[in-house]
């Protein structure tokens, strides 16, 4: 028998998790308990306080439905997921575009689109073409590349925030041309808050942030043999570029809408233009544990929309 | 416009909270997303494995009920509860019993009995009468206490985890007399397996783990001018009671069921004899935040369930 102190009681833990079979599970979890038990000890944790936290938790897990992850919005406000994606990214080899956040607003199998096409029916904005290649590392275009495309409109709604939830609009899927060209009509999107009337937008108040995201248009890029791709691209001069509120903005993503040019397939139209770069697919990167197909992980995050 | 990578953007999320205008809040914000983020970068979480971060959390937070807290369950298991116990005893000044955790099957309002009483009234278990002293950290009895006292049957079940749910038995609440005693009638409570059929479950099962609490007799005391006292007495002997699953168990809270003493209020019965020592009520510790009553807590924590 022995009595446990504030200090002691991170050892008795470990100690009951150290029969753990799955030696990544093992890894993970352990990791989890000695960070936990440090954040508490580090801020002297009340019971009021922790019962404040258990009352959050659960809130958090009861306000999410088959269409809101309130979860996944607390992961991304406290930039969690925009860290494991920098560590996704680092882990894998050679060139490729930066990812950026999937987010809350992906539906699988949005209409299909030609090349040329505009995926915007029912919106006011201003009129641009997005174009460039899907490539490999080697600058080599990539054909018949999957290119999955959403965005907000001018008042940065998404379909699925209109009255009209089920009716899909801006947003598509093209397939890039035998040299790995893409080109479509759209509009320019507009910045757009998180949803603020649940637990997370409460954190978002008390923390006296602004809970907006820059404008911009999400991607998502596969093929076979390549590492699918999931980014966005962030419309330079957005007043939030700077503070987007879940951490989704890297240089590298920032276009600008810029005058038409002569090359352009819509030489009248400004155009955003932009190459994405994919890589090779390769072994799962980093846990040994999990045969993470990336197509999968996407799935698996619309799954729990 | 700067580039995040793994590491600085946490930097970046602790700028977005800098302006959070509690410092209590803060402080603790602040502290959960360098852990958080430390956790994550220490492991190198995939994005699959957060995805199933997400599952887990979202599942705990919707198995919750009135009749069910999950996430407490989870905070048992993984020792945050009783880290936050230790730690605030350690900042209740003086002598006093040390406090173990309130468990989920507290319940208000339980039937009131007179001293001498047997709070059992459907069970087969073993007759004991638990009996000794409320008193203050000088030893001076506290007349009038109320003791509210819960605890499984001899199957190791609570009356809310019987077919007859809302029937009340093996808990009530006394008062000790003009001196401070209390004695009551009982039966020796068996040590059981924390609801496994969660995700909790799921978790503890993935560790090996074997779930099971030692046979213990819960206590909550309190009287004007007395910091309140949650705890639990644990039955020596009991074969968990090295490895109780939610890391209750402190030395100075194991007791004997031991043969019958002369001084006895019940001198046939064998017995379980404890004193407990409040602490006076004082200002609220730690947090500089919250005005925190404990009894407030407790109730709070009874609203949660």
């Amino acid at each position: 028998m022995r009595t446990l102190n504030e200090n002691t009681i991170t050892d008795a833990v470990l100690e009951q998790l150290s029969g753990t079979p799955n030696p990544r599970f093992k890894q993970i979890i352990e990791a989890a308990v000695r960070h936990l038990h440090a954040f508490a000890r580090e801020v002297n944790l009340t019971p009021q306080e922790w019962l404040e936290g258990i009352r959050f938790f659960t809130e958090v897990g009861q306000k999410c439905t088959p269409y809101r992850q309130e979860f996944i919005l607390l992961s991304d406000t406290l930039g969690l997921s925009a860290l494991v994606g920098l560590m996704s990214d680092k882990r894998t080899p050679g060139i490729h575009t930066d990812t950026s956040l999937l987010g809350p607003f992906y539906r699988q199998n949005s209409p299909r689109f030609k090349l040329g096409d505009s995926i915007a029916k029912k919106t006011k904005g201003k009129e641009v073409v997005l174009w460039g290649r899907v490539q490999d590392a080697n600058g080599r275009g990539i054909p018949h590349a999957s290119i999955e495309v959403w965005q907000t409109d001018e008042l940065g709604d998404y379909d699925m925030q209109r009255p009209a939830a089920e009716e899909m609009d801006l947003r598509g899927t093209l397939e890039s041309d035998s040299e790995g060209r893409y080109y479509f009509r759209s509009v320019v999107p507009a910045g757009y808050s998180i949803p603020m009337d649940g637990p997370v937008g409460e954190m978002i108040r008390a923390q006296n942030r602004h809970g907006l995201r820059p404008s911009h248009v999400h991607y998502l890029i596969g093929a076979p043999g390549y590492k699918e791709l999931v980014t966005a691209l962030y419309i330079a001069g957005d007043p939030h570029i700077e503070s987007d509120t879940v951490f989704g903005v890297t240089d590298s993503l920032v276009v600008k809408v810029s005058d038409p040019e002569p090359a352009s397939p819509f030489p009248n139209l400004p155009q955003i233009k932009y190459d994405f770069t994919l890589s090779a697919a390769g072994k799962d990167e980093g846990s040994g544990r999990v045969g993470a197909d990336p197509s999968q992980i996407t799935k698996n995050v619309a799954a729990v929309h």
